[in-house]
């Protein structure tokens, strides 16, 4: 389908997102290292391997329960490194701000973003800011890129060439709590749903599951477009299959409560503490148990598994018993989720 | 000074943008290789050393005679690495985009990215898109960070610590072009200037001088603020001065017309394909022939000297003999030119 203006499900993570970048980014940046299409770029520099990536953060409200767009851009970004195998190491900011944007705001995400960089052991290298007039942007836009090394072994995670029949699908906890918590704080909807963000990052966690385990395939955080995006995109063009339980997802009261408000489904709501995972048999409880370990795997647990079956279609287990396919997001569900 | 709300001079390069760095940014980010505050942040991998850095692009408007904000968004994070010693390798992307802006225009964007990107030699490996509702930012602003690879020798060029009395200031042509460029093309302004931006990768013409010459001390690309801020930010606490000599200095005839029309001193206007060095007295004039063989700086010339004078301050000898301090600009002149 010809493309003739931008849409908001362009940003959205689902199938608009993939189209545009076919279409256009892949087509004329096209190289080898961009190809991959993983969550960052990889390459080799004597002998170490490296891992690069970016995220533009345009989160509305800018401050919401259990974060804020500092929080989310330290966070996505750590992440991103993290699921490609890579400890992350040095983080770029680039900031565009509105005139007429207030200090003590402004202040308090520098601080939160300080705070989530000790954390996650990172270290803010380089950065920009550049100020428009006002009404040219919505209060703050944050980028971060990120670079990260990771060990030669981990290199086939990103593309999750080693997944294979039998392999466990694995989330760390319950999903849709940062879409919700952000639908909910805006303004517009005046609801009090009491929701925290999940937003958190996840890369101490995940550097103890690849320390002590030897299985793990694929990892990818579920961020714009959910599990259901990753889920999707994992099995498209492959040979195998994904089956997931529903009876197996968390997804807390209050955000299933919500998503039947406003007509969405659970598994395609943003996430920005969630990391799926593929294990092999023999690895996946001790990874479960690993991550149960760390504040933000308490509840990790298998929700599902490669099959054979079903080559490049992921289904859902319903509750009752029935069986639906998990599609990729289409068109958008959530503007401004991250 | 304590800062209420973010003004426009805060994104201008200048005065305002250095107390929010130090009050802000320095003060929570705090580490190392940031406090370097050099144009990349410089740190060691494996024996090798890497140049990291970012900058967000906001240039209003989008299209400007001599390129648009995708040329911009190449050339001036290659020419941050590339000033720093480095050579450009990998780049990422991360674009924020206006729900219903034109695809045409975009794809004219990538086009033009994908061109300097392979002009420059180096390569966008990692990317992102969101998108915006309308009216929640301006057509398109997009981030580049920019990774390359330094020699060891270079690494004090960033610093600029092998400075001393006696060395030549160099630039590679005229100045003022790019900021009369986009200042013209403002729809407001009903003027037809036909003055062409000077945006372009200067990555090869920097490496030719650091090939074939050994007493460059110092380098940085006069964008932001213009030839004055990098001038006067080189000589602050330090123990030698500048003199820099109007009559040395290239600007065109039309740029000085708009600027005497509008009000700038040319000296604050911001460019995009200039490069400001400081190279020791043997290799001055041979720094400047070899820059002049590159169609990006036909008109390099010597424009002035370190001196033992004038500790801590830059001077500039003007066409009729007298002597005025340059000082870094203040408030802000021109926003949005990059």
């Amino acid at each position: 389908m010809e493309i003739k203006s931008i849409l908001l499900g362009h940003g959205s993570g689902g199938k608009l997102s993939h189209d545009l970048i076919e279409k256009l980014f892949s087509k004329h940046f096209d190289n080898p290292i961009l190809k991959q299409q993983s969550d960052s770029a990889l390459f080799g520099v004597e002998g170490k391997h490296m891992a690069f990536t970016t995220d533009s953060f345009v989160v509305d409200p800018i401050f919401f329960p259990g974060g804020n767009i500092g929080k989310i851009a330290i966070a996505g970004t750590v992440n991103d490194l993290a699921v490609s195998g890579a400890i992350p190491k040095y983080l770029s900011c680039g900031f565009i701000i509105e005139e007429g944007f207030s200090y003590e705001s402004l202040e308090q995400i520098v601080v939160t973003m300080a705070e989530e960089a000790k954390k996650a052991g990172v270290q803010i290298v380089t950065g920009d800011t550049k100020v428009v007039d006002k009404g040219k942007c919505d209060k703050v836009f944050i980028n971060t890129s990120g670079l990260g090394f990771l060990d030669e072994k981990y290199k086939p995670i990103s593309s999750g060439t080693g997944i294979r029949p039998g392999d466990k699908i694995i989330i760390n906890g319950s999903i849709g709590d940062h879409g919700m918590s952000v639908m909910a704080a805006r303004n517009d909807l005046n609801i009090s749903a009491d929701i925290k963000s999940d937003c958190a990052c996840l890369n101490h966690m995940i550097a103890d599951v690849l320390d002590q385990t030897t299985e793990v395939r694929f990892m990818r955080d579920a961020t714009r477009g959910g599990l259901g995006t990753v889920i999707s995109e994992l099995v498209q063009n492959e040979t195998y299959g994904i089956e997931i339980k529903e009876n197996q997802l968390r997804i807390h009261e209050k955000v299933r409560g919500m998503c039947e408000l406003l007509g969405f489904d659970p598994i395609h709501v943003a996430n920005e503490g969630k990391v799926v995972l593929v294990v092999g048999k023999k690895d996946a409880q001790k990874a479960v148990e690993i991550m149960q370990q760390n504040e933000y795997g308490q509840q990790a647990s298998i929700i599902g598994e490669i099959t054979e079956d079903y080559k490049g279609k992921a289904w859902l287990e319903t509750m009752i018993g029935g069986k639906r396919v998990i599609e990729m997001l289409s068109g958008q569900q959530l503007p401004r989720i991250c």
